[in-house]
């Protein structure tokens, strides 16, 4: 049994599996590519999981994240517009794997042709409204030049348009990812209209993965990262139910104060992150739960209502024997930030290490 | 020069050196002791900094930061309400440095009390007001039985009192600070009053340092952590002026978007922690500064807008010559927390290391 003395990140091995093998069914069945974002888990050891169920090309967010995984996997998309700064990491890298970059300025585009020692992939950014990155679809001139500067270029192939739906982490339900969803694929159909020309789509976002029936042809892969482990983030907008989250976070309570219904936790900001939701008007950064089984949620106590460097305070529904020294379970508001602070999770009692352990 | 690739974080040694002089000045003005907090620059190097200008006793947040310490501190208070969890490394330190340990609850004082192979000084915390941990002032029952307890007991040496006016936090300004400060120290007179003992009281906050002119002569020792780099949200509540902020995340531009007046850069909330202050409305997560004076101040180009995993999303004043590559240096809101994040920081061109490195 593993021995918890502080706060501690634990994953659930089964449930993993199962959201792996759920997704890579889904992307069987719609005929598309899984190229699952690594950015979640973010180790080798969880990455022989997806090897094991037949996946082979992964997402990273960064060039150190490519440079990690390249020790075991050989088809790597860098899904952030190429920071220029980190060419000679590239260039070493392209010596042993197959990377494929993300670009959305014609600067870097020249810049790459003028500074690659191998050819490259390449994909636009492309921006369906989430207004974070790339080019607007709208934007048809500013596109056709970007594809014609890549065309011409030569050490640069076009591997088609990539984009992140993220605005369908600001959805309230299921109906509300669906109407982000549907209007992205409309205006890659706009796109595809005005362009007048068959162009390959990579997508992906863990909420689109909830409601995803059907998808058009031009859309040949997705990209979702979160899904392995999933969050109450994503429970709360109706991507999955809790029995999907994989992650748990495991604190000690180190005060009761029953007249004000809370505990203390030594669990804070630098394990939590400061992400939350909203329920009844407050401010939630974690569901919390008692009990010898780390995953039943069967019976939720109370939530966490504010959290500061070390500390968490525990709101409770009810005062019950709780006594400090004893461990709570906790389900995360975002588990991509809360295992990147934590730097490591355990799993079946065995420490995995990260890609920054 | 320092070779920036990626989002970096620096600290400027004069203007730490110039805080942590002015603080100690201040105590050493006001007859009390200075036990700095260490949870902010977490780093044995930037430790030596403190001991050449003659600090001796420090502040930690966590059994492990004491541990951490414990290669050159032999007087470390651990201003977190006791983990019974962790009752091991206590003992091993113990027998190593002075350790002073915070307690707020009977089990744990009873705990300790058989479980310590060594007598330790412990401080009970009291909740002035901030209503996050620590006996309330006003539950005088309690804290006489919680001083009782710790008389009573063979292990325990009875140091005082603890508090942080963690609420100073709230304040749109010094005024308010100062109400804040003036408030707590008003209900630790209502303590004292009730008690009808003198006792002694350490004290500990950043803003409170701020407006720091005298203190009651019960109030014996102040423990400030983020006045050695102070960050934006110190200069918003009225802590300090922007030359006063020793830190500064070195971020590349990856694209720029002259028509939203935006530029993405390298740097997301895996660097910067998700805080934020709210200017004219609008959520600020840090200033952006351009140039190759990374701390000058007197031209902001802009904030940042929005930050998601490693994306940072500046919205910018006016569009200038601003190029994929260029490097921007951007004030973070929370210094405790960005260098808690990144794990590491450079000063004058060369490497810190801190605990988790």
């Amino acid at each position: 049994m593993l021995n918890i003395e502080k706060p501690t990140l634990i994953i659930n091995k089964d449930i993993v599996l199962s959201n792996i093998k759920r997704s890579k069914e889904l992307s069987k069945k719609l005929s598309i590519s899984f190229r699952p974002h690594f950015k979640t888990h973010q180790s080798l050891e969880v990455g022989t999981w997806f090897k094991k169920l037949g996946i082979k090309k992964i997402t990273v967010s960064s060039v150190e994240m490519a440079k990690y995984f390249s020790n075991q996997w050989d088809d790597i998309t860098i899904a952030f517009p190429f920071n220029i700064l980190e060419i000679k990491k590239v260039n070493i890298l392209l010596k042993k794997i197959k990377i494929n970059l993300l670009v959305d300025s014609i600067e870097t585009i020249e810049f790459l042709d003028n500074n690659l020692n191998d050819k490259i992939r390449v994909y636009v950014k492309i921006d369906l409204g989430y207004k974070r990155a790339g080019i607007s679809f709208n934007d048809l001139k500013k596109i056709k030049l970007t594809i014609k500067k890549i065309k011409n270029s030569k050490m640069l192939i076009f591997g088609g348009f990539l984009s992140h739906f993220g605005n369908t982490y600001n959805s309230k339900n299921k109906t509300d990812i669906s109407k982000t969803y549907i209007n992205s694929i409309n205006n890659i159909e706009t796109l595809k209209f005005n362009l007048d020309q068959r162009i390959n789509f990579t997508i992906g976002d863990t909420p689109s993965l909830s409601i995803l029936e059907r998808v058009p042809d031009f859309v040949n892969e997705i990209r979702p990262g979160n899904f392995i482990f999933y969050d109450l983030y994503q429970n709360k907008i109706g991507s999955c139910s809790l029995s999907k989250i994989a992650v748990r976070m495991i604190c000690p309570i180190v005060s009761v104060y029953p007249k004000d219904k809370k505990i203390l936790i030594y669990g804070g900001s630098v394990h939590f992150s400061k992400d939350f939701i909203i329920e009844k008007g407050n401010k939630c950064y974690g569901y919390v739960y008692y009990g010898n089984n780390f995953w039943n949620t069967s019976k939720k106590i109370g939530y966490i209502q504010s959290l500061s460097q070390e500390h968490g305070i525990i709101k409770i529904e009810k005062q019950d024997n709780y006594k400090v020294g004893d461990l709570l379970s906790i389900i995360p508001i975002h588990s991509c930030l809360t295992a990147d602070k934590m730097g490591e999770y355990f799993c079946d009692n065995k420490k995995i290490s990260m890609m920054k352990t």
